[in-house]
């Protein structure tokens, strides 16, 4: 008789993941892991990490863990639920910069973060251990141990990825994307393994532009996707023509394309050439499954919004059935 | 006429302290400053100082500065009033050390202290800074801009200040006590100029040992203490044979000397010759002014426990009225 811990080492999920999105898919494949024999590996975005008050803060990362520990705020879609502002309150009388909005139990992560990378951790390690302590079972992984910083094109400049999308709430048209420090970052070892070894790759309902595009943007991660022997499926982050959350709608607008599910797949298919095998889009956009399939996409048409805990599982389990070997 | 202002810069009042008897007289000192045109300048210890979670905790200076904020904790005699310990929640669930427990409010301090230091600001600006924005009027000064760590022989070893003081509950009798750095470290210059200019010094009721003691280690301290035109007087810590809070009682007991007003007198005048022109002793210990003033020094006998703001005004007043030319 085999043990489900046995049965959790032979199947094996990798997502590429933003904040919003993959957190909640992450979340969903989670809770359908024990029942499916497989343990997730989240890879995550880290272009919109930002150092404020001397932290180093990674918002997706965490967005990702506090949703898997159940600890994330569900009404903010960010933070930490329960949580309490005091820390916030004294930084304003101090002048410090109080856009950035940091709870007291999320310092409490950036804290233990930056003082353990800069003992010497890696990111990697550090995330895992942060992970482990909340009781995350599934491995949550940053993308790459060097920095990379999504830097954002407007009419007033380059913003910070941050400074555009939190000070200014993203009201700025994106007109151009870059990744600083991209060219001399790398995927780690764990990510390139956890690609390599994937039996299924989903590409999370994240920004293709500034989340998932910033993790393909890597050295190296094109190669090691298309390489890898597990069959990569994304599900799409716009239903009926807008994203769920963020700007990614705008996005396409400004920086070319269609926000639509057949967008999304013209997006990957275009910018990634023989990266995808196939695309989940909502079942409202089923009308735009026979031009995707054109593109050369297996496509599956289903519920993608992901409200409840219930809605997640049934997604990550859907989607598992059809695509995990 | 003249303003008050112009009066304020007439009178100077400097005071050497640790944190909480320290913080009660600088407080006192603050509440008659205006009545009596003066601005004290409040040198502070910072041999007590600590690293916790990457950030550089300053107890005595936060001490005496929420005190002057009008901020301090009365029930503890550290951290903030009206505090919340949700960070400390979360630290203690990654595994952080929470034996030094600091509250969300406090932890903003130390968060804008390190960063600002290491952004290259020496503590003296840090420290003014903070104290402005909580508005402070009272002068603060660290009594150096170099690191120095006390540390205390116990018989488990040489022991961190805070390590023996806060999570060894001062409970290890003291046989040594070292302060690791002081031989390279410097009175600041603003810390030269407050004793050369001042018209009166004061020595708080703190822990001779390791606060007092810190400050008259720094080399070139004892010199311009020395060479300054104005009285020093001390209070002592010591009412009744008992230090009012900490171990300065047991350390008279286990470094050499005797925990009474006498034992005060006796310590200054002995390590420190011709420092010391006169020590309030409290009215319970008037039998001890014969004694004391045989050592040379004149002594006023008077209440010097500070339960109330009164109290601590009182005393204040009655110094200065005393002493201040």
């Amino acid at each position: 008789m085999r043990e489900p811990r046995d049965t959790a080492r032979d199947r094996s999920v990798t997502v590429l993941a933003g904040g919003y999105g993959g957190a909640k898919l992450a979340h969903g494949l989670a809770l359908v892991a024990p029942e499916l024999g497989m343990r997730p590996t989240i890879v995550v975005n880290t272009g919109d990490d930002l150092e404020l008050h001397g932290l180093l803060i990674s918002p997706d990362l965490d967005t990702v863990m506090y949703t898997l520990a159940g600890l994330a705020n569900a009404e903010t879609g960010w933070g930490v639920r329960d949580e309490t502002w005091s820390s916030a309150e004294m930084l304003a009388l101090y002048g410090a910069p109080t856009w950035f909005r940091l709870g007291d139990r999320d310092l409490a992560t950036h804290l233990v973060r930056t003082e353990r990378l800069r003992a010497g951790s890696r990111l990697t390690e550090v995330t895992e251990g942060l992970a482990r302590s909340l009781g995350v079972q599934a491995r949550l992984l940053p993308m790459s141990d060097e920095p990379v910083r999504t830097r954002v094109r407007t009419d007033d400049g380059w913003l910070d990825f941050q400074e555009w999308f939190v000070r200014r709430h993203h009201a700025d048209a994106a007109l151009e994307v870059r990744f600083e420090g991209v060219a001399t970052a790398r995927p780690t070892p764990e990510v390139l393994d956890a690609i390599a070894a994937a039996d299924l790759v989903l590409v999370a309902p994240s920004n293709p532009f500034v989340s998932v595009g910033t993790i393909l943007a890597l050295p190296g991660m094109l190669d090691a996707l298309r390489a890898a022997a597990a069959p990569i499926v994304a599900v799409s982050p716009i239903v009926r023509g807008a994203a769920l959350r963020g700007p990614a709608d705008r996005m396409f607008e400004s920086l070319g394309g269609e926000a639509s599910a057949e967008g999304v797949a013209r997006h990957y298919v275009e910018r990634y050439p023989d990266l995808l095998d196939a695309l989940v889009i909502d079942a409202l956009d089923s009308e735009a499954i026979p031009a995707i399939e054109r593109l050369g996409l297996t496509v599956v048409a289903q519920q993608t919004v992901m409200s409840s805990e219930e809605d997640r599982a049934m997604l990550a389990r859907s989607i598992l059935s059809r695509f995990l070997p």
